[in-house]
């Protein structure tokens, strides 16, 4: 076939340069603009971490005040939009869903200069905003119930779920929530981000560019691990089947949901915040179903690999799953969540790469037949 | 900054083969899957050109049939994406529209496998027979007028002209319109090509993976270049005028648009067939305004070009858009025309994508801020 060597998907190949987000995967470490995601699941919320991702600084409290001001009162979805959603035929995929909602906003918005890279999304910050309440909607609407008016005095993650169940969830709850959402806002170069660039990159709208990259989380290699751990549990049952389940399962050379990760030598630091999310709820809610199986799961299976030398740790994916599920949230709703947690990350870097743009155009290699005589139709 | 090597939007990086499209642009011919354009466009058809890029051959008469019944029979659109056009912001762009609706289309259909990508697309066909009713409706809705039911009796380019006026177009423009599409049906690796395909490499859908694409051509840097062309002929307004708005802009080291082509080192050999539709719809319909100036402007330009030694020829879009506009169709429909056409090489490169997949995940080399700590607001 091809004499020229390259290197599938790219892999190992630098497509660009970024000052957003830093991955120590040596020591799982990850960092947004310099700050330790430990730091910011602790002491910033989900609205100051946008911020922090769009305008590459922490706010003063005078910036926040504005720009919290804005992204809540730009929440609301109009009357088309919530047809849009009512619509959607019932078996189709919320994320497609979410991906053509994304470019018909752009409609709404006055794009700066025709055709521009130059839109005022970091003041309207629709696209942020707005995913939650589209996803809030799609939810409402599927058990037949009416659309919440988002609230001004929520946090992006309490308004979520107040959209969502349609009263005020508890505080802790809203605290996990906006706090899920810090933690999966950024994680630098990945298919979706990429996507995001490469759309950017012709000078298209941020909408498009977003839309774009919802469409390549869509696909199950790249978002809905979390899901498939949900789906693993559930075939699970219960902790007493755990070492048959595992053992059975590794016998037949099958993968372990939501363990090791590309980028991490170690446990993803976002693992350990996460389960420390699911210690807390299992405690408050009473309901130590799934953590028990993960917790054990994780020992079974850590020591296994360990025999064979090879050191697999949980991801953010093996335990996410479970806190939404405790929030009350359906397990088709965690591939939406995660693209309206991103959404930021996707922002950042749309606005990135029109700082030093060109267009993605990589090249082909033509490996197909050579110039041939067309036949015509009735002599074939 | 970097020390790093790399190269800007991968260009000269080869990022895939494909065995789609051959791009000889030392000598200025494009084939299709081995079969020259031009005998494409002399001899095929729009629909018999998809049939061939989506499964590698040129049909059987029985098997032209039984393709071109399914495409036909699915290019109506349902209430609901009525609406959705309908509702369309009206100073939202119509490349925006086709994403949003194309992504949407996605709920319609029974995907085999649950997050598969082995969606029956090649059977059903509806993202690119439908995209042609979208645009049309479009048009429609923004005139006031009612919905054209599509026909199945006429030809994709026929049909395409006949939902836009209400009315079956004459024999020859129906013709050039089926020839443009088919001219435009595929061109390689270019950004939105790409896009598809990344999108596509995570097992995302086809209408995820060409309503990215689309939002790709959105951007003024890879799509509209034919509608840059129409401002400059209405800039130059008449033939006389050719020659000092010419010296203007070129003193002004602007860039004349429709001129010079990556891929090509000679004339792009879809320029000469571009051109020649120009001369019959000129001719034809008694207008020569566009092709006197296009005519004149290239022989200006090129004696000027070579003088200096810069050989630079039309591109496609130089005639394109032209023609376009001597069928009737207003500037802002072109690059939705573009994705029309372009619609059957994507889902091609997607097919092809998932025969042998990698997932795109490119490395980022990170420049930015190291470590600091998290001052806290009140002390900012």
């Amino acid at each position: 076939m091809a004499e020229v060597e390259y290197s599938k998907g790219l892999e190992g190949v630098v497509a660009g340069e970024s000052v957003i987000c830093q991955i120590d995967g040596q020591n799982g470490k990850l960092f947004y603009r310099g700050y330790n995601i430990d730091d910011l699941v602790k002491k910033s919320t989900y609205e100051e971490t946008v911020y922090l991702l769009l305008f590459e600084q922490l706010p003063t409290a005078a910036e926040l005040a504005e720009f919290t001001g804005n992204f809540r009162s730009g929440r609301h979805i109009v009357t088309p939009i919530q047809d849009m959603i009512r619509n959607f035929p019932p078996g189709g995929d919320p994320m497609e869903l979410l991906q053509s909602v994304m470019s018909y906003l752009s409609g709404y918005v006055e794009h700066k200069i025709k055709h521009s890279a130059t839109c005022n999304c970091r003041q309207t910050l629709h696209q942020v905003a707005q995913l939650a309440t589209v996803i809030a909607a799609y939810q409402r609407f599927k058990e037949g119930k009416p659309y919440v008016v988002p609230r001004q005095d929520l946090s992006h993650g309490a308004n979520f779920l107040y959209m969502l169940r349609g009263e005020e969830p508890l505080p802790y709850e809203a605290a996990i929530m906006d706090k899920c959402l810090v933690l999966h806002a950024e994680h630098g170069f990945n298919t979706s981000t990429f996507t995001a660039r490469v759309v950017a990159s012709s000078l298209s709208t941020c909408y498009s560019s977003i839309s774009a990259a919802i469409g390549a989380l869509r696909g199950p290699l790249h978002g809905g691990a979390n899901e498939q751990v949900m789906d693993m549990l559930k075939e699970i049952g219960a902790v007493d089947n755990v070492d048959s389940w595992l053992d059975k399962t590794l016998a037949e050379k099958k993968k372990i949901m939501g363990m090791g990760h590309r980028e991490y030598k170690v446990k993803d630091p976002r693992s350990y915040v996460m389960e420390g999310f699911l210690r807390e709820l299992s405690e408050k809610k009473g309901d130590s179903r799934y953590l028990s199986i993960l917790t054990k799961l994780e020992k079974s299976f850590r020591s296994r690999m360990d025999e064979k030398g090879k050191p697999l740790y949980p991801n953010v994916d093996y335990f996410s799953g479970s806190v939404y599920a405790l929030l009350g949230i359906p397990q088709y709703l965690f591939s939406p969540i995660f693209a309206l947690a991103r959404c930021a990350g996707w922002l950042a870097h749309i606005l990135e790469q029109r700082k030093d743009n060109r267009l993605f155009r990589p090249e082909c290699l033509y490996t197909g037949p050579q110039p041939r005589e067309y036949t015509a139709l009735e002599k074939r």
